[in-house]
């Protein structure tokens, strides 16, 4: 079987080509794909099936078109987690299953739409370079505080489609110990939340680490990057614009527009080959 | 460029097949290679090249003859460490290296010898299944102490090319924590030492942790499970006969004959496939 390897800002993962559809991937296939050691290793797995083939994409599909949304999506981004679980979205994979739809000659640089599981996300990117992700708007919830190695830090509450709790500080993020779970008020994130710490470091650029929700400390989040640019932005006093936020894996940049959010961050695919079918069994 | 990902007992390598010796392969590739989320991701590269075409190999190789050596290898195992620099060897990746090139239809299932920088090793594989990788003699040298965790272990000193302080102990190994070094006597070891602990759990069976020189505790290694069975071997009181050598990364099996010792392990192509050109500069 086929595979691609890429990253997107060090998040990485292997790459599946589905293009009949016939891929019964199971979960344990799936965790021995990831083993960083035993296997090729991964963050997780970027099945590539055509909607018309997934009932779960067709599905999917057919919602958002039925709130107005967009119609003519034709790849479903079935992405696993690396323990073999299903999971919803990821940001910086479909940035870079995007790229490997154009290096591979499956969608036309450009824009187009694809759909998660999250729901059908646009996309943007040329033959070379960043990729483009639409990520919706961002609602501001409220604000509340996160608790770190006996220090509290204020933080606004941002929805990105999942839970985040943003904490611009003076403190420099890079001296911060983000190895165990910072401190969050239950009442307000009942099922966990997504913890960024940032510094403003210039004009509308921040440095952000983020402890990720049943991951632990990552080396980038989309969805946090966002949420950070939000927080920045409000204490700015100007709610849109571009933001640079530096994360640990590399460079992402948010664009805040009146009515959705716009990631963009490099994508790069490694390697490419085959796997044995032993390891898939 | 084409390449191949395998890993012996979960020490996993890149290797990259140069038939031509054409392929000029800087540390910074090696390094990038071997990231384990920008890159492939491995603990080392092999690069495989015939021994006529590396004036290196080809003066190891004299040396073996003079010294009355074997004098047929035909390939040379070019081992470089993830962070680019020259390695020795690597009894994991030999096997892997091997399975290799039977794979790939570079050598015929049997007995052959491979050129390294610690010397001409023999190597004995099937078409499939597990490889073994003649390690020389083990030389006991003495006795000496590790201490961990305010305890002191009793062990024995052996040289398997490299050294080594083999502890057995009645206290489960499994317990231990070998997330920093253990202390050693400078003295006897003033290069270093791989250290060993390891609990006898049945005839001619032990259980082991390493912690590494340079590494700290790692999953599998090949001179360690030598060493191992040459301290369990004196303890049983008959130095010679076959162990089975339980690492955290799988089983291994340790022959000690007479003149030598024979490591046999799994050895496991996961994936083979092409990797762009940018990413090796």
């Amino acid at each position: 079987m086929r595979f691609v390897k890429g990253h997107g800002t060090q998040n990485d993962f292997v790459i599946l080509p589905d293009r009949d559809g016939s891929l019964d991937l199971h979960a344990s296939a799936v965790a021995a794909l990831c083993d960083r050691r035993a296997g090729i290793g991964a963050d997780g797995v970027l099945r590539v099936v055509p909607v018309k083939l997934s009932p779960e994409a067709v599905s999917i599909a057919e919602s958002a078109r039925e709130a107005g949304g967009p119609t003519g999506a034709e790849w479903f981004m079935d992405y696993r987690n690396a323990d073999g679980g299903l999971s919803e979205i990821c940001g910086n994979g479909l940035r870079v299953f995007a790229r490997y739809l154009v290096d591979a000659g499956l969608a036309e640089p450009g824009e187009f739409d694809v759909v998660t599981r999250a729901g059908v996300r646009r996309v943007r990117l040329g033959r070379e370079g960043d990729v483009t992700v639409d990520m919706g708007a961002p609602k501001v919830l409220g604000e509340s505080r996160a608790g770190l190695g006996g220090a509290e830090f204020d933080g606004l509450v941002v929805d990105v489609g999942n839970p985040h709790l943003a904490c611009v500080t003076g403190e420099p993020v890079t001296h911060l110990d983000l190895s165990s779970q910072p401190a969050f008020d239950p009442a307000v994130f009942p099922h966990g939340v997504n913890i960024e710490f940032l510094n403003a470091v210039g004009e509308r650029r921040v440095v952000m680490r983020v402890f990720e929700r049943g991951s632990g400390e990552t080396l980038a989040c989309g969805s946090g990057a966002v949420a950070a640019a939000v927080a920045a932005a409000r204490l700015g006093g100007d709610p849109l614009g571009t933001w640079a936020v530096e994360v640990p894996g590399g460079l992402l940049t948010v664009t805040l527009e009146e009515h959705t959010s716009l990631l963009t961050g490099p994508a790069v695919l490694v390697a490419s080959g085959d796997i044995p079918a032993a390891q898939l069994t």
